[in-house]
């Protein structure tokens, strides 16, 4: 590790939903250039994988709650910089997408050290995508809204307005929303959208196991129940979501198991 | 070039917003390892540098309209994979987003091409974040929309609902929407947003010249008039806009005309 105060650095990176060879260049450069990298679970067991051994630390398994964890890595990561480090914060997806990347960056910004953000693929994006699911569509959707279905149990009031987002009109895409999948598809319904809109799920993105699963908005939840769909998961709804079954027969992307779990999810 | 008809496979490649070093791994791979790549000039210079000019066709600068060069597209895809070529459809970010992949990829499917998509980092996400924009936050947007502001012109109606998207309350993102931006940036206000909103533009996002101007919703179209801002640029509405302040000294995303072009749009 490097001795001086002044050249301690942060690089906030993204690793991209979990196939390696979705990390971009620099992110995969940093994991072995940096004298530590500070990760949780969400980037993969493949891409951890390939951080040295004596570079990585695991923020992501501490006890206590969020909040404690989450000041926890604030603080290490100011004071491994402070130290001289070059440090990777190394995050799924995007670090910016649902990622309290904004958080991390601020409390770096407060306590005087440079940092850097290195942009990843972001699973809201790459999830639908690997599943033959493009989520703008020249004649389906003129916007996507990505959108928390784990809201922040520490606000008063409900932050994400569901019926606001049915009546965009674009395609919704869903992180953190497998456990609360009952309760924003009834919300949906409710504000008026259709029982047959189409919706896929997409768990464990990109990573070996990969599997897809869709139904519609009235479906939807027993499609999970059946198929015991787990966290990392995207939700998608929206008409584009039924263009996976155009595409399917002819998208080389995903496992066999992903194309199995979808024939059960369409029966 | 391959000869036979049964090895034909076209990849949808995003390129990222631009700098190489945000290509992903398997982008930069395949840049040099297909047959041929067709792109257009979003990807950039430095990106569209890295191709072998043996293997480079521009599908770009055709003449005549969008339409025309859309088809033209369409088919040299299918044609070049009937050859037996590995083609590589490269688009700059993610070529799901706004990207008319999901158009490509119906056709591919509809004349029997199998093609694999490969994610790309979205401008959406990217021209934000390199500006110190996250575009989610936990205490200011728990969702984020990407929007064309250059509507479809042979859609009869209009398809964006600038209303639904300002209610919302989430952060929006606008892709092509610097020509009317005067105009979506009306109907936001008459939505109800207040002129106040921190509004940022990110011009050529993670290229050697990119540039930010940043203002408020009242006059963000003063800002990008005296500075000039052109295609391709991200306009980034909502309270995490803001967050750039903040950010900003520590920041080491970004030229130096990106931080003297700020000052000047804070003025
Ligand atoms: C805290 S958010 C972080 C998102 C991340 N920053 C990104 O841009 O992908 C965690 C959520 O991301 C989604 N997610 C991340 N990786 C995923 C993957 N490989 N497959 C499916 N969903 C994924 C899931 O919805 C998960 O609950
Ligand atoms: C046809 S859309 C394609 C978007 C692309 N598929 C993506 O994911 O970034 C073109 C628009 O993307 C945005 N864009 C693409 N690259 C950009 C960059 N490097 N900086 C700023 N905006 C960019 C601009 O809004 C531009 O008008």
């Amino acid at each position: 590790m490097a001795e001086s105060d002044a050249d301690g650095v942060v690089y906030l990176v993204g690793s991209g939903p979990g196939d390696p060879d979705l990390l971009t260049v620099k992110a995969h450069r940093l994991l072995t250039e940096a004298d530590v990298v500070l990760h949780d679970k969400l980037p993969g067991p493949e891409i951890l994988g390939l951080i040295p051994d004596e570079k990585r630390e695991d923020v992501g398994k501490r006890a206590g709650g969020d909040r404690t964890s989450q000041e926890y890595t604030n603080d290490r990561l100011v004071e491994l910089a402070h130290e001289g480090n070059v440090v990777v914060r190394l995050k799924g997806g995007d670090p910016f997408v649902f990622g309290r990347g904004g958080e991390e960056a601020e409390h770096l910004a407060a306590n005087d050290v440079p940092f850097e953000v290195v942009p990843g693929v972001t699973s809201a994006v790459a999830g639908p995508a690997v599943a033959g699911i493009p989520v703008t569509h020249r004649d389906h959707a003129s916007s996507v809204t990505f959108v928390t279905g784990h809201e922040d149990p520490t606000k008063e009031e409900s932050a994400v307005d569901w019926h606001a987002l049915a009546a965009t009109g674009g395609t919704l895409v869903v992180l953190m929303g497998v456990g609360k999948l009952p309760d924003y598809t009834a919300e949906l319904r409710e504000a008026g959208m259709s029982g047959e809109t189409p919706v896929a799920l997409v768990e464990r993105a990109t990573w070996p196991d990969q599997r897809v699963a869709t139904g519609t908005l009235a479906d939807i939840v027993e499609v999970r129940d059946r198929e015991d769909i787990s966290p990392p998961a995207i939700t998608v709804v929206g008409d584009v979501a039924a263009t996976r079954e155009t595409l399917a027969a002819f998208l080389r992307n995903g496992t066999d198991e992903a194309f199995d779990a979808t024939e059960v999810g369409e029966e």
